[in-house]
């Protein structure tokens, strides 16, 4: 056998890890190579003056619709809502929309529900967007507008790469409306591959959650998708019961469920989010839960265990470096528990709703 | 001892008993009492010709709010979202908010966020309403118009009757502002008490999922929020890790979550959103799954367990008969995993989260 012939030996997890890891060079490029498209979409938005913002999404583009919506409602103060899909197609319905500019997101642009609904939310005088990975897809077609994530092809069944590229193009048009783009933007890459390097720690709370039979996982304000994409992300990969609350929430029935068996991930990073989380995170160590914070500095030290963010970003970044870590934990969870994270069982990468 | 004295012995859940078989009675009163209210609210809400609507609640009274969303966007066909309370006091977002109507949602009225939230949106220019059971609290002083749900005193934490009324409340003002009530509220309250004669059937559903770590709802449309709250209802009082879905989104990841040591309640009453569910229970019983069904007769038959819902409903009104078993479910699984329901651990009333 010549010394240059290797053997491709498949790897439980390989299509995830390298999604996970790519996610800074995604957003080299979509910083890179956006800026054109995102200017003309958002002059066409500013001519347009909306009063209202609907978006429409499933699953992991769902949790990048939710960020969008913190960002329109806390910055650009207008009203937004997220619009259930089933509303315009099962049930028929064919609300005004003038002045309403409605935003699909998804990865693959294939699923019919949403091509439909924004169908129908062009017809009744909105202006519509889609953010997609394809821009040869229904979804793109349908839209008055479209904008290309530039994630790449993403090959295994849990979305990684393609969500944080969807929450980074939704702030980059979002910020362009508001005039004003974050300077942090020009280390954005940079501290995303310091969060990679959190890996080995990860690997240690997988090791602590090994036998875990469910999860809670917390945080507020442009925290509070991270949360719900996390626990999804732990659901499809380790088939752990993982659920998300919004600090507040859960203060309100859900939190008699927390008990030392039930480890919670807190999502702290440093902000206003992150601070009103400090209440929530003194009433669970008064309970006695086993905490693993992934935030400040602060935050963490007060936590049973931790994973520090580095710092440097603002709070409306921080939801680009905060799920790292726990792609990971999905990651090195599901392969602890003798699952494989790139073909979980009884799921399909595009999901087609009616 | 006199023949006529007796001993009061306190029952473990005898007020959430008390308070579920009570609602039909809670329906009759709002049926009798409130349509002068409710006529003067919807008169003012015609006439300030709102074009979006906001709601802001928290807890089972977001579950309401989201019932009303699906009302909103499907009957008023106007466009419609949830606000995330924080937006406005954390991060002191000040929306332009003319032309939108805010519906703030709230048993005790007494949550300083919610109050916060509508104090901001009258500011702000939107026309605001509080639906509560409390006449003389911070919420309804704070709104401009306010519907007393006349629940009656809730005692029991896990909040039940106040979770219909408020259903009902919305349900009732909704209907006004689109000129169209269901002929069926007539029978409404009897279709109630027939529907809390479920509750031997649901004693042999909880002796089933006794020892059931986990557990998944899911239904679509008008469902869903009966889904969200059925959830909440377990979590608070069995401490069951229950998780709520959308049938459309369970098949976009969590999916890989069911196995048969998972029970699934699969909530599909008679109507639109019941039979898009179909799709979803095929799919469940491909992959094995132990589905209690809660909906119509045919629904039920194609379930390994089930209970049938009375008929004579509009789809529009089966959220107030579908949340009674699993209300009756929280109870009776809480009582046999030997938890007080009444005094669930770490939750009060009323929760102040700012």
């Amino acid at each position: 056998m010549a010394a240059e012939e290797t053997i491709a030996v498949p790897v439980r997890g390989h299509l995830m890890a390298a999604e996970i890891a790519e996610q800074p060079t995604v957003w080299r490029h979509i910083l890179a190579e956006s800026s054109d498209s995102l200017d003309e979409a958002a002059a066409a938005i500013r001519s347009y003056r909306p009063r209202f913002v609907l978006l429409v999404a499933r699953g992991t583009s769902d949790h990048a619709a939710l960020y969008a919506k913190y960002l329109i409602e806390t910055r650009l103060e207008l009203a937004a809502g997220l619009v259930s899909p089933s509303t315009m197609t099962a049930y028929g319905a064919r609300p005004d929309l003038r002045e309403v500019l409605m935003i699909a997101v998804s990865q693959s642009g294939g699923s019919p529900d949403l091509v439909r609904s924004l169908e129908v939310a062009g017809e009744q005088g909105a202006l519509t967007l889609a953010v997609t990975n394809n821009p040869d897809s229904a979804l793109a077609r349908t839209a008055r507008w479209h904008l290309d994530i530039r994630a790449g092809a993403e090959l295994a069944v849990a979305a990684t790469k393609s969500y944080t590229a969807e929450v980074l193009t939704l702030y980059l048009l979002l910020s362009r409306l508001r005039g004003r783009l974050a300077p942090e933007l020009d280390r954005l890459a940079e501290v995303g591959e310091r969060t990679l390097a959190l890996d080995p720690h990860v690997v240690e709370v997988a090791t602590r959650y090994r036998f875990a039979q469910r999860l809670v996982v917390t945080g507020r304000g442009f925290s509070y998708p991270t949360t719900r994409e996390a626990a999804l992300k732990l659901m499809e990969t380790s088939y752990i019961s993982a659920q998300a609350f919004s600090g507040a929430d859960l203060l309100h029935g859900p939190l008699a469920m927390v008990e030392p068996q039930v480890p919670v991930i807190l999502v702290a990073a440093d902000g206003v989010g992150g601070r009103a989380m400090m209440p929530v995170l003194e009433r669970m160590t008064e309970l006695g839960a086993d905490i693993c914070c992934v935030g400040g500095r602060e935050a963490v030290a007060r936590s049973t265990v931790g994973l520090v963010l580095p710092e440097g970003l603002p709070e409306e970044l921080s939801p680009l470096i905060e799920i790292i870590p726990l792609q990971q934990l999905a990651l090195h969870l599901a392969l602890a528990r003798g699952a494989d994270p790139d073909a979980p069982r009884g799921l399909r990468k595009i999901t087609r709703t009616l």
